[in-house]
């Protein structure tokens, strides 16, 4: 299982490929698309779209998961980071994938174990549960822990459909 | 000149498409793109774009407007706003076609002649201007008058640059 995860923002948003094999997990790429602020925000939005359809069609992603937004702003901060995260949520389904979405607690939890933890940490932890060559870009570690995080939920998921020994859990 | 105004929003996303000959300005549709809340984000951004792209190809506009939107909301709702409006200007973009944005300011000075105006009286200026045989739904109304907004600063910027007398205006 291929995955994408996104962080957007309004100036850089971060992405991440990694591929789930069984326990391990790949890296395949991270990065970030920077956008220029004195730029028409439609143009910028199109180079987000763009960018993100071209590493769709290179990297072939099964399932799409993007973080959701720290909700404590102020409305024009919200409404920038709207926009890019609209287009974020549009070029994953527009390329026909499924697209899930996670609170930063959720990621945070999943690769630090600590809902709360500094984007610092998120970084490391990143760079060790990859083994990265070095530490990810701030945006693109975050785009990397959303990605583990769903392939951490997509695995407890597939092991609760399929009990080894046989027997029907009831899901509450 | 053809105009597509849009006013987007999180559950209806109003479209009014208009065409401007000289002084007069013609209706030619209007309407709004409504989501259900029980569909996921992405699958109402998607309807959103999908409805927008295929009356864009449609009524062949040359220049879309969109409403800039009103800043004193809270966060959440600021980020849903977002979400739709960066869908809004993507579609436009994305069809090759100059996007202009304006504040509702600008949009009810230039229909109702008085910036604080409220929706009632969009709605009854629209139909007034537009010889609509009725008034129009609300998000649709906004939509149209966007449009119109953009028609008069086009029609505006058109006289600037082409000053009858041969007279060169120095533009500040």
């Amino acid at each position: 299982m291929r995955i994408l995860g996104i962080d957007p923002g309004s100036k850089a948003t971060g992405y991440g490929f990694i591929e789930q094999c069984g326990n391990r997990l790949i890296h395949l790429d991270n990065g970030a698309i920077f956008t220029h602020s004195k730029d028409a925000l439609a143009v910028r939005l199109q180079i987000i779209y763009r960018e993100l359809c071209t590493l769709i069609e290179k990297y072939q992603p099964e399932a799409v998961a993007v973080e959701q937004v720290f909700m404590a702003r102020n409305p024009a901060s919200a409404l920038k980071l709207g926009h890019a995260r609209g287009i974020a949520l549009l070029a994953g389904i527009n390329a026909g994938l499924p697209v899930a979405e996670y609170s930063a607690l959720q990621v945070k939890s999943a690769v630090v174990g600590y809902g709360r933890a500094g984007k610092n940490q998120v970084q490391h932890m990143t760079k060790t549960l990859l083994n990265l060559p070095e530490i990810a870009q701030e945006d693109a570690a975050d785009a990397l822990a959303v990605a583990i995080c769903h392939a951490h939920s997509h695995h407890l998921s597939n092991k609760l459909a399929a009990p080894s020994q046989g027997v029907r859990r009831r899901q509450s």
